[in-house]
């Protein structure tokens, strides 16, 4: 049989499990499942345990490997099972729901260490196993519920060669290099406040001049393709959820409010409903449609405060949301019109695109709005517009929204990770649900159709993608600082300035560093925050009228009228070059 | 003794409230007193009572008149009076309330009707009170209090002449006419939907527009004097407001949440500590000062469903906030840099300002942050900017914001109402507070100052008067739709297509009529949508590859080429005029 890598990584798990038990004899196991490129076990301690111990147990594990020969399955009755754990309820509850489904249950055991176990393991533990890496320690909830209790589990890596482990732990090592969260507060772009809380980010003038960049790129797009801004607040009564089916399905999530005067009020965790309310303020005939709403606003939801992580997962984040309503027969042009959005404004970030059919599950139609019918009619839709774009696109059952299949834009970031997008979502539900129509040739009320389009879809999370996948080199025209116009000495202060202000005066964001530095701390500091550009004015630049012009890229520096200069970088700009 | 404007208001009072206990004698009457331009009368009617009613009253009122000879005063005492009233909880609880104060009560009588009151009152009312005209019936609460019944509140109006009378009148017609909420409605600018809620205003694309280009235009006076953007959440944990005081000061008014892990949020009504907190999370140099954050941005305010009309007064409202972070010597500077916008800006609108300075009230120090030398320095301070400007400033005692007094600029609109739409705010408190400092040329911590500095204020009350003031005939640059092209046959609705592309291509806001109604139908529309300007495209005009150009305002209309007219709609945009 051959071995697949979730063999691999679950036998690391034993193998890690086998050491903590050495170490630690009282330790309680609960869980050891394989993952994405490795494993993790999660323990009851009965004492702290913090990432200074994983040496030591890694060399317990090293230590026990020599002895683990292979994985030998034995199969027991629930009160045998029972019998082994003794004091462990996590195992215990585990045993009593495994028994439901099946009257034996079975138990791996290798060297002194066996385990409750459905097996799925490699045969020469002793031979293949060598390769691992413990890498971190964290908490988690037994079975991911808050109200359980919290358990230490620890992550690790194995791979079935020490060029694929080390490769993985430099990729990991860059990721960490380049995350997000670090270079926003390198770059000075977020941050968090404790007294305004967390999951509520702050954005500072360089994070708010990528976020408009962004947005203002979007918009120049969509204005374009004939779209309208609307603006709408971010509350709103309950009961426009009630009739929209959000308050069932996102109850949870909902920030909600109640008034002085005992109304009931949340925050918008989306923003179709608004967008609803004003398509549906008038009676439309169907010579005005398409009609396409956009408006770049807040959304908030309530999330946990562990499942927070800087900038990819917020409790407020910035939708560029659009609404698009139109009849059957526009959808394909619509569609189409959204698709070029978004591979325009992608190209520009450099983001190569794959594509996703998120569908709905015919296993669950409790979780839809609407008849399988409709579902069946949209996604078809939707699958004939994806072939002729000729592209390949893989299909997700089940990650349909609950009221219509989308097409999801997938990219993947220089560390070769894939992040969503942006989404067109086809929706045929919501219309029913608030009655929205047009009057058609015939003088009758016609059912419309809504798309949903959004191209950045969070802005909070694609800056978080982009941040990494620049590692915070932003290309010229994202840049918040474009150029640094650094002094040689004192005597050039003033031309420095003069230089300044005319970068400025064009239009391009430029910073001027004139303090007593040497011109290598000057040149360091510039570098550290990855300015593109950035001008070295000495004395010969002075009296030529000239600058001479250095990149963060190490490109060999040349000499620039400014005049010359403000052109080639306009052009560089304006061309969005990556 | 000379007769005031209160005298004459209040007189009318009684006479209204002699008629309707003539007509319906079981009605309990609580207050009425004068109010500018006129009064009103609370009442307790045994049946309900509508604008139907007041012809009726109003008659009966000229009948009482005749006999209304004068007022007589009569003393009584709290025995007495509470004798008069034996089934009145409204005129008891005063009686017992003003007996407090005083001994005696007076009685005022006139005709038969006798009333509890302090007095002030006309000569003559038979001659003095005859022109009179009552207005509206409303609901309103005993003592404004939401937990006391519901009276009915009367309004009226009266005047020494028939000619202020019918000139009074007329600018309540006209002011009906250029009713924001009714032209709103109209121009399709904004509106209300009940399943969002009340005084959660939602802008339609027309509307957006509007708020969008003032807008545009403050962030481009901004950016030219230094000012950087930055974005905020709407909400913040509870624990922001406790240290900077608005808790305290504005608990009844800010909405609050709960998340799922208990703690408590509040939705922003202002940006001050938001901004605050962007400022505090780094250490500053004073080479780095000033540090000025500007954010347009919703705040929201629980206000009770009584007190919302229109854009005026709403539950969300759109700041045009910044603050700006200085030093005490910067003040001055900065101070006159916002004063420039605040001109620049409203010159564009056309309003005229005036000044008004907001001071604290020294008899009650409790309601402000900060000791009296702090204040009486920080009013010392914007006294002397005021008087440098060489500007008549009105001081308003106890106007101030609870941390800082204000310099307000208030228009006048073209009813003659006054506005505030500005308001630069010095404050010595918040950075007190939240300990705001720079580094120093001696290397030490130094305490900073804050301006408070929005320019529009609320943009949805700023759009209130500008809709009034302009009656929804808004200047070119501002307008929604700025030009509207219309075919005068089927013939010629490719040339107007193209006419209406090319102008949408040079960024012109153009839409087109090309429907089958006659060309007098297609102009009476364009006139009622208030576009300034609108194209009658021919058969010579199609011939001569021309525009004829006639405008709202009822100018000779004029032939153009498209080139020129793009040119001169161009630089009316550009220059801004009104």
């Amino acid at each position: 049989m051959p071995q697949t890598k979730d063999d691999l990584h679950h036998s690391a798990a034993h193998l890690l499990a086998a050491a903590v038990l050495d170490l630690w004899p009282d330790t309680r196991r609960a869980i050891g499942p394989p993952i994405k490129n490795g494993f993790y076990y999660d323990f009851e301690f009965s004492q702290p345990i913090s990432d200074a111990d994983l040496p030591k147990i890694e060399k317990k594990m090293r230590e026990l490997l020599s002895t683990w020969k292979g994985f030998v399955k034995k199969t027991v009755t629930k009160e045998e099972a029972l019998a082994l754990f003794p004091d462990n309820p996590y195992k215990r509850e585990l045993i009593e729901e495994f028994s439901k489904d099946s009257a034996e249950l079975t138990i791996y055991q290798s060297g002194e260490y066996s385990d409750l176990c459905r097996g799925g393991h490699v045969e020469d533990p002793e031979h293949t196993l060598t390769h691992f890496k413990l890498l971190s320690v964290a908490g988690a909830y037994w079975r991911g519920n808050e109200k359980n209790t919290m358990l230490t589990r620890i992550y690790g890596t194995v791979f079935p060669s020490a060029e694929e482990l080390n490769a993985h732990l430099l990729q990991l090592e860059s990721a960490k290099e380049r995350d997000h969260r670090k270079l926003g507060k390198e770059l000075d772009l977020f941050f968090f406040s404790p007294l305004v809380g967390g999951g509520l980010p702050l954005f500072t003038p360089k994070g708010t001049i990528l976020r408009n960049t962004l947005d203002d790129f979007v918009w120049e797009l969509r204005k374009k393709s004939g779209y309208e801004r609307v603006d709408i607040p971010h509350l709103t009564r309950k009961e426009l959820y009630e009739k929209s089916g959000h308050w069932d399905k996102f109850k949870d999530q909902l920030f909600t409010i109640t008034t002085r005067e005992k109304h009931v009020l949340a925050l918008k965790p989306m923003n179709c409903p608004h967008h609803i309310q004003i398509y549906a303020r008038k009676q439309w005939s169907y010579r005005e449609l398409p009609v396409r709403y956009a408006s770049t606003t807040k959304v908030y939801r309530d999330e946990q405060s562990g499942e927070l992580s800087g900038l990819a997962r917020v409790r407020a984040f910035t939708q560029d949301d659009a609404h698009v309503f139109c009849r059957s027969n526009d959808i394909k042009n619509e569609i189409e019109n959204v698709w070029d959005i978004v591979e325009s404004f992608n190209k520009a970030s450099g983001f190569p695109l794959s594509i996703r059919l998120s569908l709905h599950d015919p296993k669950s139609p409790e979780e839809y709005l609407g008849s399988r019918e409709t579902w069946n009619d949209a996604e078809g839709k939707l699958r004939e517009i994806v072939k002729e774009h000729k592209v390949q696109a893989t299909e997700g059952l089940g990650e349909a929204s609950f009221y219509g299949p989308k097409i999801d834009f997938m990219s993947t970031d220089s560390l070769g990770r894939e992040w969503q997008v942006a989404t067109i979502q086809l929706d045929m539900n919501l219309p029913e649900r608030f009655d929205l129509s047009c009057v058609n040739e015939e003088g009758k009320p016609e059912r419309i159709v809504m798309i949903h389009a959004a191209i950045m879809g969070s802005i909070e999370r694609y800056l978080a993608v982009l941040i990494e996948h620049f590692g915070g080199a932003f290309p010229l025209w994202l840049s918040p600082v474009q150029v640094k116009v650094l002094s040689v000495g004192a005597l050039q202060s003033t031309y420095a300035k003069e230089v300044h202000k005319k970068l400025k005066d064009a239009g391009i964001r430029s910073e001027i560093d004139v303090t007593d530095e040497t011109l290598g701390k000057k040149i360091r500091n510039a570098k550290l925050e990855k300015v593109p550009y950035f001008l070295v004015l000495g004395e010969r630049e002075e009296k030529n009228g000239t600058v001479t012009v250095e990149s963060r890229s190490g490109k060999k520096s040349e000499s620039f009228s400014l005049r010359a200069l403000i052109e080639s970088l306009g052009k560089e700009v304006e061309e969005k070059r990556v």
